[in-house]
Order: structure tokens, then sequence, then C-alpha cells
């Protein structure tokens, strides 16, 4: 009997990772492209969908592909298309799913990469088993996925779930999306980096950031730095947990999860991020809420996540 | 053959409306009776029960009741208890679906009453046919049902909806949930009138307001206010839409809604609260959702709202 895989791939502005992946979530065969050597879109998949069947064959027969889950910023799962993504060469609207299907001549579904983590987390990961939670994803932005009654909450038009555009001060931080104040400016790797500066640059507190130059600070040295006891560094974490945990406490007024999943490079520091987050989470929870709703770090494993995640989207949409 | 009915119950603090309501949303028999008469639950429902009995009666046969909604602050749909409500004289958690079930024998179904409001809409009102929709009730405090794909957001513990209690300001103002900045302390005809009231003594602008004692003034004197053109009137509806506006913007990156509709008392004010909080939901949302999302005033008339909600919800129910 054929053994049932499905590939799952991870779109990103540098790379493109892809795996095929069988039900339990091990990675049989994984490889990658560059996605910013491609300035279009179609000799980009012509290459993709190539190496991904020579894959297939060099197993002589023993696979059975079912679908192909694509992860991709501003995916939207209901049109298939790659809307206006920033950090894409390929501009305006792209309609992926279409495009391989067109190659592949197997179902493909598409998702932004938040979305795909979520569903990667529910299958493979710490949501295992739960129907109602949240997924944080705190890279260079701020991502997240919502899953509500088993399914992810995709909203009128597919685009629901963009909590790193809440608003956290109307006339905060200067946004990328071209708003101000937005969520993502404080509470993720970039922004987390811009409150060390904002920091160093207004106290005279020595500090082992002042040792590197302001280019060059990341949220890995505040994180080395405060593992050092750094006091700069620690609060740059105390103020971003705040922040974190103030807009943590209004998404579960809204949707009520059993837990917030946080996932991505911030993420990794443990409890140093986690400790604030949660201690502000509870302090703005409604009475009701508190004590309840579970702050967990993700359990997939950073390499493959997203590209898990992605193949995660075929055996969810399977399981209806 | 016999007419097939629902009962629908709206629980206040004050008083208590219920009505027989038939598919298409008339109220055929009605009735109130005061809630803050009784100090038990037991002899409230005793007589509740009784009057709808007699109600059934005095239709000799010709109706089939199918089920009882129920309405009340603080209702759990997932328990069937009113859980405790603060506005309540019945303390602590009370199994009201329970209780009634063993009186009338009858399927029991109970939620909040923003809920059942959301329900209404989406039955009888301005959310007829949406499947993704946000109803905000703008009355003593502010209260939300949220309905993502055809059915009600109850979240893990059937809490979720109380955007209410989301923060605007964490120093802000006191709240009666005992969290300070709370957006019902901004956006509710509560709200609006400690806007009035601050606005008054912080300023030496005549007003029509200042004719009336501080503790007279109210969401509908504003309004009266505001119609003769009076300033201070004004940019309390503007001060009050701003706040409210950069919420509802929160909202729709959370869920995406085709719509938000506004109900109940300071919804009334018409153009006077919808033109300032569209103008700044739209100014604050990310550009993907722009223009997108109709605000919408309730088409329930206010005298039978919360009670066609409640009996709603027997109804969607029967959908399933």
């Amino acid at each position: 009997m054929k053994k049932e895989v499905v590939v799952g791939i991870d779109i990103g502005g540098t790379n493109t990772d892809f795996c095929i992946v069988d039900r339990e979530g091990n990675c049989l065969l994984k490889d990658s492209l560059r996605t910013d050597k491609y300035d279009e879109v179609e000799p980009f998949l012509d290459e993709l969908t190539g190496i991904i069947k020579e894959q297939i064959r060099s197993q002589n027969g023993s696979l059975e592909v079912v679908g192909i889950g694509v992860g991709a910023p501003n995916g939207n799962y209901f049109t298939g298309a790659i809307e206006f993504a920033p950090n894409l060469k390929w501009k305006g609207v792209v309609p992926l799913a279409e495009l391989i299907r067109q190659r592949m001549n197997l179902p493909v579904v598409l998702t932004n990469d938040a979305n795909a983590a979520a569903i990667g987390e529910m299958i493979y990961g710490a949501a295992k088993g739960m129907k109602d939670f949240i997924v944080i994803t705190l890279g260079t932005g701020l991502g997240s996925g919502i899953v509500v009654n088993g399914e992810l909450l995709y909203g009128h038009d597919g685009f629901a779930g963009e909590l790193g555009h809440t608003v956290v001060y109307p006339d905060g931080r200067m946004c990328g999306c071209g708003k101000q104040g937005c969520l993502e400016t404080y509470a993720s790797a970039t922004g987390i980096t811009r409150t060390a500066i904002e920091m160093l640059e207004k106290s005279n507190e020595p500090s082992l950031l002042r040792e590197i130059p302001k280019d060059q600070v990341s949220s890995e040295k505040i994180f080395q730095a405060a593992q050092k006891n750094d006091k700069i560094a620690l609060e740059c974490f105390e103020y971003t947990g705040k922040i974190l945990g103030m807009k943590l406490a209004d998404a579960i007024a809204f949707s009520s999860p059993e837990a917030i999943i946080l996932f991505g490079g911030l993420a990794k520091a443990g409890e140093y991020i986690f400790a604030p987050t949660k201690k502000y989470m509870e302090y703005y929870l409604l009475p009701i809420y508190r004590n309840k709703v579970k702050l967990l770090p993700s359990l997939l494993k950073k390499e493959n996540a997203a590209v898990l995640g992605a193949a995660a989207l075929i055996w969810a949409n399977q399981k209806k």
C-alpha cells in the first residue's frame, strides 16, 4: 500500500522551504530554493514543482501525495492568491494556488504563515486537542493565527487575525503598514530592538548593549545581555511584555481561548519574555478570565514549523 | 395544524420581558414581570412560568411551543447558568436554564443579552444573510455579540465577546469591573455622560448642558444639545466616536467581519455617533480592511429586540 503524504511549502521573502510530510509530521524529503532569485513567479514555480516531482519520482511510486499546503506572506485562503506582499518581488495579486495546481494536478491550499503555524500547532504541536487558541508569531513583525471551534478564523474576506496591527498608542511608533502605534512596532524582534535603542538613548545607565554598534543591536543580543542581568535589557523585556500582555488580554476578551501560544525568535527568550507577558496579561484581564488561559511556548521545531504548518493545512481539511 | 412558536425571555435587572414569538418574529403574546421584586430566583420563576403557561393555554391548543430562549446578564451558553451577575439580586451561580426546564418541560437555551441581540439581528434584523458580523450594544455598558462563520463565538468557556472590557487607556477611568480604562467607561451611555461632565468642568465654553444639574446629564440630554449645535455636546460625540472607532478597528483586525451593527440607547443618536465612529474606524484600519466593513444601525425595534433575540436562539439552534 502506498504511504499517504502531503507537500508543505513555506514561501519567505528570501528562501522557500519545502518538504514531503507524512501524517505523523515526519519530514521525509526536504529541500529549499532561493525565492529572491526569481523576478517572476512562473519560472520560480516551474523550478519548485520540478524539484518536487523529482523527489516523488525518486521514491519509486511508494508515495501517494494527497495535496499541497502553502504558507506565504499575505496568502489569502479564500482566493488562493498572494495579495500585495511587501516582502516578495512578485507584485499585485498572484494566483499562486491555481498556478501550482496547473503544474501538479493536486489540491492546493494556501494561507498566510501565521495561520499555517496555528494549524501546525493544532496538528503536531502545543495545541493538540484544543479547539480555541491563538498563535502569536514574534518575528520581524507580529503575526497571529486564531482558531475558533477547531477551525481557523478567516473572517468575511480571508484576512482575519492581524493582531500585529491593532493599536497600542495612537500617536506611537511608525509602522511599516503606514499607521502609527501598531502592536508589532513594540512586540516583535524589531520592536524590542527599537525599545532598546530608545532606552539607551534616554538614559545613562551602563549596559552591555552600549558595547555593540547601534545597527547591530538585535533581539538575540538583548536576550544575551538579559541573561547576564543587564538592567536595560531586562527593562526591554519588561516593557515589551507589558504591552504584549495588555493586548493579549484584549484578544482574550474577544475570543476567550484555552491557550495563547508564542512562536518565533523573540519567544525563544523563554521566561524573559513569558514572565512579564503573563503578569500583565493577567493584570489586564476581566476577572472572569483570570488564571484560566494558558500562555505556552510553541512545540514546533523552528527549522520546519512553517513547512509542517503548511502541510497540516491539507490534513486539517481532510478531517472535515 | 398547530403553529410553531418559541418563548423569548429577556431578563434585566429591573424588568423581565417575555413574549411568544413565531418564525417570522411576530410577538403574539407579550407580558412583563418586575425582576427586582424577587429576592430569590425560584418564586420569580414560579410566577414567570405560571404566566407563560396561562398565555399558552389561552390559545386553546393552537400553539406548539418548541423551546424557550433566554437572554440574561452574564448568561453562560455552555452551562445554562447566570454567573455572578452584578445587577441581579440572585447571587453566585444560578442554573437558570435547568430551573426553567423543570417547570416547562421544554428545551431551554440561555446566553447573555448582547449575544441574544446578535442572533436577533441575524434572524430578523440588520445582519440577515451575513455570516461574519459583530453587534455592539451601547447601553449602560458596552456589550458585544460576535458571529463567526454563521455561529456565535462562545470561546473555550462560553464568555467570549467582552469588548466592553478591552483597554483604551491603562491608567484611564475606573470601571465597574475593577479595572481601569475599559472601553465601556468611554463608549456607552454612561461613558459619554462622564465625558460631558469632564468637559464641562475643564472648560468655560457655554453649553446648554450647564443648565441642567450634573446628576441629570444623560446621553439623551447630550444628544438633544448636539441637535441644537451645542459645541460641548458635539465634542462629546466626536471624542466617544474616536475611541469607539479605534477599538472597532482592533476588532476588525481580529475577526474581519462584513459589518458592525450598533444597537442600544447611544446608537439612537444616529449620525452624531455614527459619523465620528466611522471616520476614526477607517483611520485606524489596516489598508487591506478599509472601505469594506459596513457600520450599520440595528434593525430591531428597541421594545422587543432583546426578547426577539432570545427567541431567535431557538430558531438558530434548529437550523443546525
